[in-house]
């Protein structure tokens, strides 16, 4: 897709600066994915399924030494993750996402209609970075690499420095398993550092990139893809603050278990979630606080993914203490002796200041931290909703039957999921999934990382005009041998394996 | 979708440096475009279609002026531009491209899935960069305005300034139109001007552009599109080579015949289309220059769009000429009297020489001019292949029977739309139409803007987690009142309107 001259001369910067980068891009292009079908493919992603499960408690070992994340946390994102695997090889084997189209010629029309027939084909080499909080399902196997490889593009994966030997042990896990399965190994590489990153971000064969990580480092890395000679799609999942509002009608019928709600999810894990309720607009005067601060005493505390991660929630719990207005609170308890350990935080702030307070009210704070931002009327709350940037969800809690249209409508101009009477954390797999926003939550709001749309990332289209049969895939042939679902003449017509 | 203080500081400096652009965009903005249904605007794109018809004679007048191409041209463009708005009014109504797809609880899962519903919503106000080459088509009420229109989103059109009038008049028409059929005439909005185009890209309330123009103005706004504090999505059209091959079996079954087809195509309408082939790879010794020679000899010039294209053209020719191994032949005729008049060109170069030759041979000449690159075998036909750069479409003249399979793989992945034994200019309006390609085809490869995906460009999905019935959209009800193809549970149901 990059002109000659110009791919030459930055491949040979890319070789000189990052031969390791280098290496790994051209063994990923040079595996063939692209020729395969999705029948092979599919059995790749469950195989791929299989070896992560039949590791189990080795890979739950490394990662909870490496993350501190618990083991039975651990344990159910393994299963998570096969299940994310084996979910994508269901999708390639069901066919819609090909969007197979197929219109027939029509000389009447202005201009005339040749034998036209459209399908997505694989972008090419894709650069996943690894996120920090999900060891499993949003790294080396997680959900980008397994979207990926079912859509036919090889994955060079940057690795989080968070879990390098559970990155390493993964990957060689998931070369094998990819070998044993009739693929390749070469369609799953691994790369290291800071520079490694930058370097498959520029390198000239790289296609598209995926990235779960903060906004700082999402910015840097978005602004390096979009600043190629040849840009490319950067998909990332930033910061977000996933507002939830709680309605006064919800308060009155049941503040103690909207609190001990909100506990349960915003230290869950250490608070370690993109999806963590960061921001709670409650009902001022209605108990909330103290409900919550209740929840709250029997809460432990988490150590956290890195010490950086630790010197850097103290600094926010400084940073957002300190603004105008802001009370913090710590009900939250310590573990004994975890050291570097984060007590559940909660920073209070009345709608008035907050609404008319800086930007940094916005900036999200990973681990166990939550803003309530007290309303007194509804007028009040909506104005603090008006200042809200892009999320990756928004929740509203609300009593049976009242009418929560217009909050839905306000909420859901910036968050990619509204949640009703319930927790953002905990992200289902599933087709009718979206998991992305408006900036910061994510680069590019039309597209998601979770769910069965997660693999429209690494897929481009191709029309085929007056195309002789032999040229044209399988997919778009007369009488659909695949018996996959297309629409034909503008009608959709289910696939034999669906009907 | 972005912060509030940073929004409100970058409005004021919006407003300060264009005021005009700055109040078209709010009241594009708060046109409530997004709160109007389908139906709705399905009944405004057609009378926008009866519009630009009703007022057919007076805007080819005016078209013809400004533009020089001739009124049989404009007039067909003023059918396609009316035959676009009315297409898209279609796509709406059968509701395919809302994606609805809903899943049910099921706590089994892990993690659980909720009910879940996901389909995609308007994005927001759309900037859209007209084209000089399209005054109908691809301008005011072009496709980019009708895709738009009909996903929900408000548009701000920037002028092209080869067409200042007939922008004008046709935006008015647009705006009484849109009021006539019940609709509201902000939802079109019309600014002019290189420093407003600027201002519009930067404007905070601005979701997504759509610009097609020259590769160094799409990437000059391409590059503040994502530089902004909140990126949004540029969807660029700039350039394309839309390389030709002939094969060896071709040239010897007809050579006359493709070269008669490719006179046609590459002077249409002075060469003035982005689809125009400007890189023929023809077999060496098989007359095919001469049989081009003797197609072109009755071609007259063409006056182009703007005294800045002849300029910008002839500067091209003398480039291309310029390079090492190039010839240039000039067997077109200028019409007497027709002054700054472009003349048909031919550049023709042996293909190892091209292959080796500098990036320059690459870069797109607008205007009568195409380059014959001769080839001696397919070896030195693919090594000239694999040095080109990202195209709208590529085109395959073959033998009957012939295997073109490795032709069509190698060209299909620079290519969205191949083109067998065909002309690339001439892009149908159709469900299966693509019309985008790699870098500098377009930004994002991964879109197009003809064919009834066009319209993906302006929606962003949200899905809904546990909705009361109230607050979900009639499309996504139980039930499915609305009657449009969804996929329920994994399964693509289609709709009533389509069964």
């Amino acid at each position: 897709m990059t002109g000659r001259h110009r791919v030459d001369a930055a491949a040979q910067v890319a070789t000189d600066a990052s031969p390791d980068v280098d290496r790994a891009v051209r063994a990923a292009a040079a595996a063939g994915v692209e020729r395969t079908t999705r029948a092979e493919r599919a059995d790749w992603l469950r195989a791929l399924a299989d070896a992560v499960e039949a590791h189990r408690d080795e890979l739950v070992a490394l990662a909870h030494d490496e993350t501190h994340l618990s083991e039975a946390r651990l344990g159910g994102e393994v299963t998570r993750t096969a299940a994310q695997l084996r979910f994508f090889a269901g999708v390639i084997e069901e066919g819609s996402y090909l969007e197979a189209t197929l219109d027939a010629p029509d000389a009447s029309l202005t201009p005339p209609r040749p034998d036209l027939r459209r399908m997505l084909r694989p972008i090419g080499p894709v650069a996943v970075f690894a996120a920090s909080n999900f060891p499993f399902a949003f790294s080396v196997l997680g959900n980008d690499t397994a979207s990926a490889l079912a859509a036919g593009a090889p994955v060079v994966v940057k690795a989080h420095p968070g879990h390098p030997e559970l990155s390493r042990r993964v990957a060689a896990i998931g070369r094998d398993a990819l070998a044993a399965a009739g693929g390749t190994a070469d369609a799953l590489q691994l790369v290291e550092g800071l520079d490694a990153g930058v370097a498959l971000v520029g390198h000239p064969l790289v296609a598209a990139v995926g990235f779960t990580g903060s906004t700082r480092g999402g910015r840097a890395l978005f602004d390096l893809a979009t600043a190629r000679p040849a840009p490319i799609p950067f998909y990332g999942e930033l910061g977000s603050l996933n507002p939830v509002v709680v309605t006064e009608a919800a308060a009155t019928a049941d503040v103690a278990g909207i609190a001990a709600g909100l506990a349960g999810s915003f230290t869950r894990d250490g608070g370690q979630y993109c999806t963590k309720p960061g921001l709670v607009l409650v009902p001022a005067d209605h108990g909330f606080e103290a409900a919550l601060d209740d929840a709250l005493a029997e809460v432990d505390g988490q150590r956290l993914l890195t010490d950086g991660m630790a010197v850097a929630f103290v600094d926010g719990v400084d940073r957002l203490g300190s603004l105008d207005g802001a009370e913090v609170v710590l009900p939250g308890r310590l573990a004994d002796g975890a050291a570097p350990a984060a007590a559940a935080t909660v920073v209070t702030v009345d709608a008035v200041t907050f609404a008319a307070g800086p930007e940094s009210w916005l900036e999200e704070c990973f681990g166990p931290l939550t803003v309530l931002v007290r309303y007194r009327g509804d007028d009040e709350r909506d104005r603090a909703i008006a200042t809200l940037e892009g999320s990756l969800t928004a929740s509203i809690h609300h009593a049976p039957g009242e009418d929560v249209r217009d909050l839905a409508d306000a909420l859901g101009r910036i968050a990619g999921r509204l949640v009703f009477n319930g927790w953002p954390t905990g992200v289902a797999i599933a087709w009718a999934q979206h998991h992305g926003g408006g900036w910061p939550a994510t680069t590019a709001s039309v597209h998601t990382s979770v769910g069965a749309t997660a693999i429209r990332r690494w897929l481009v289209p191709v029309a085929y005009q007056d195309a002789p049969a032999g040229v044209l895939p399988p997919e778009l042939r007369d009488g659909n041998p695949l018996g996959i679902p297309r629409r034909e003449d503008g009608t959709p017509k289910p696939g034999s394996r669906t009907a």
